[in-house]
């Protein structure tokens, strides 16, 4: 007996899917198992990129949640509403719910997490993050013998196209923005992904894997690229660095009790794995004790590597249900939610990290003394100071701390930004 | 109740499994389910990395696989014999098997999965390759949604920190090669590694489980990198391109019924994803469609990554029986192998890939062109053919052909190797 999925959505991930499902050949034979039982979309009218019969197409998504004969949902229309409440809906009627939804989850994973452990169901979220790379499950699976201590990503592919072109062509934010635009990698309204929040909701979702907790997702820093220069991109290239922005999961210092969870455009050194990472790939550090550091690697989007993931999810799901028997109930512990308490999360004011900052001074002797002192005065310590040049009258110096907490060095530099001598502090980044 | 484990083997790998089980916490609490039930050893009076109880360890490996009790054996001894006698004989005897031993995988991998499938139990080996890299599970689960074209791997840390070096330092094979063996980076015997036979192992596992088909290890073709002189490194990088060993398995061509499958030292491109992976890293790249590239990198080797391997199998098999009700009995197409057919496998004359080749001619004018019209008769065509200078007496000529052939290309050299012209040609490498 086939199993038959009903799928919420046929826009780009929708389309995919069903494609990379209708043909099935070369591909794993337990797709061939699979009915794409019927389909939810906004509107009849509109073309489509894949055949379908009519009579399975319906704008009635409730219908399709509730329909007895349904066995798993597919949720990739994405959006917060109705897509919550049509995922809710679907798990209380004992439906496995796929979906590619991250915003949603990052939001209302609590209870829709609940509400499936409750149900005796799974929810699966492969596409949620990294796009194609298979990394929730190994997440889920694989890497949980570890302890695990840091998962550091590249996870949104808009941000990191921009900020591989700035770094390659030597452009500004603005134009390669708008650019991007053009191009069809950045959305009209780019907040989502150069202000942090994309990034925010996918290192939520990946902390609460690797950590076994929930997350608040008002807990997470987010900061996003828009205050990265060109000159920031050049120095910290000099300094031998490259500026990413990094989703970063954990442990705060030796309190395993408690996790750092940030977004934030990061000076990261050249010879670190993630460093090599461009354009709108994603990739995924994980490390933990005893593996050391495991990296993953691929398309962070796209029509093609979505549907992967999300058909990898159908594909597990199948295989549970056809492994299952009528008399069983006991769920797998390694595909359904763990964990049901949340994660406490030090505020970004207790962070210890390097800092790399640029000042523009006024030309006078002493300025870097008067740096030194300031800085020393909330024990920050200092790896270098560069007196890199002029701009216009304003000499401007590079400082690179040593590891401080974040509140500390926050304190000198309010106070540094008093001093007579000091014009401006055009940039402020975290160092790796 | 608890899952018993039987453990073969107690050296770096069995050790570092039995510390990692030893201490759950802050791991999967799954774990906790675990029990390490017996470990057989090759002699008793050994000293030990880890502490157990004398009652459980036995030399008599025999007694392991056939305990009733026993749910699940752990073959970490490693070798052909006794490790392949005492798997089938676990497996007989209805027990899951976890492994990590590449080399019986590879040569008995037929009758190990059928006695496997007889029985209704799982031969998991997440540690055969890539240390703790999870690339297996990946491979038989999320990716199998792709029709998957290419598996391309640095899968012999060895080899790789060995060119890692030689390119790093200018330095020859022998010298790396001689402090790698006092670093304990290589064997005192390092032909299975530096012969490529290890990362032959390798690929002719992943290739099974990315094609669907069993492999002849006998038809997986392998150079090593003995013949890599820092001369060609040197050129390589003037050229654009780093020297690795890679294993890969393709389809060849546009006949979806056959594949290469293959290990040798080859030029790859310094934009390509696996050119940066350095020193004892592994890495393997996967692509197919519609997911595009996705690579796995970490540890290829060491106890504690591949104790994270070992036991995240151990992991997923405690997950199934956990699950498992007492009527169950159909297996899980995604962990159980479900390929009982050969894949077809193209003589490695038939591979079409470009050359790199070094050739010390008499310095004669006219030289270039007789190359070129022997190339020429046998259909090669040719990207470049530098004259790079003079080794004494001798010119030294650099030719990098277009796709060709490889039983073409050889035809040409043999017809070159006859010129009067023509001293010697020290060096011949594929390129990507």
């Amino acid at each position: 007996m086939g199993v038959k999925l009903g799928i919420l959505g046929l826009g780009t991930v929708g389309a995919g899917t069903v494609q990379l499902l209708q043909d099935a050949t070369g591909r794993h034979p337990l797709l061939e198992e699979l009915e794409i039982y019927r389909v939810g979309v906004r509107s009849l009218d509109k073309p489509r990129a894949v055949e379908l019969p009519a009579d399975i197409i319906t704008t009635d998504l409730e219908s399709i949640v509730n329909d007895p004969a349904v066995d798993i949902v597919v949720e990739v229309m994405g959006g917060l509403e109705p897509a919550r409440s049509l995922i809710l809906q679907a798990l209380k009627n004992g439906k496995h719910v796929v979906t590619a939804n991250k915003a949603a989850i990052a939001r209302f994973g609590n209870e829709i997490f609940t509400t499936a452990n409750e149900a005796g169901v799974y929810v699966m979220l492969e596409a949620a993050v990294g796009g194609g790379i298979p990394v929730i499950q190994p997440l889920k699976q694989s890497l949980s013998v570890n302890r695990i201590h840091t998962v550091t990503g590249i996870v949104n592919g808009t941000t990191n196209y921009i900020l591989t072109r700035m770094q390659q062509e030597g452009s500004n934010f603005e134009d390669v923005l708008a650019d991007a635009q053009k191009l069809g990698y950045a959305e009209a309204d780019p907040t989502a992904d150069v202000d942090g929040l994309d990034a925010g909701d996918k290192i939520a979702i990946l902390a609460s894997l690797a950590f076994g907790g929930r997350i608040h997702l008002q807990d997470v820093y987010c900061e996003g690229i828009r205050q990265v220069s060109k000159t920031d991109i050049a120095y910290a290239e000099k300094l031998g660095f490259v500026i990413k922005l990094l989703a970063i999961a954990k442990l705060h210092g030796q309190d395993t009790s408690k996790l750092s969870v940030r977004v934030h455009p990061t000076l990261l050194p050249k010879a670190h794995p993630l460093a090599s990472i461009n354009g709108v790939y994603n990739a995924i550090l994980v490390e933990g004790e005893p593996i050391g550091q495991v990296m993953f690697f691929g398309p962070g989007a796209g029509a093609g590597a979505t549907a992967s993931a999300v058909s990898s999810d159908i594909l597990n799901l199948t295989a549970t249900l056809k492994t299952k028997t009528a008399s069983e109930t006991k769920p797998n512990p390694l595909l359904a939610c763990r964990h049901q308490d949340y994660c406490q999360i030090a505020p970004i004011s207790e962070l210890v990290t390097r800092f790399y900052t640029r000042f523009l001074t006024k030309d006078q002797s002493g300025v870097i003394g008067k740096l030194g002192t300031c800085f020393g005065n909330y024990g920050v310590s200092l790896e270098s100071v560069v007196q890199t040049g002029f701009q216009g009258d304003l000499a401007e110096i590079v400082v690179v701390t040593h590891d401080v907490k974040e509140g500390d060095f926050r304190q000198a530099l309010t106070e540094i930004h008093n001093l007579e001598a000091i014009d401006s502090i055009p940039s402020l980044l975290r160092v790796l």
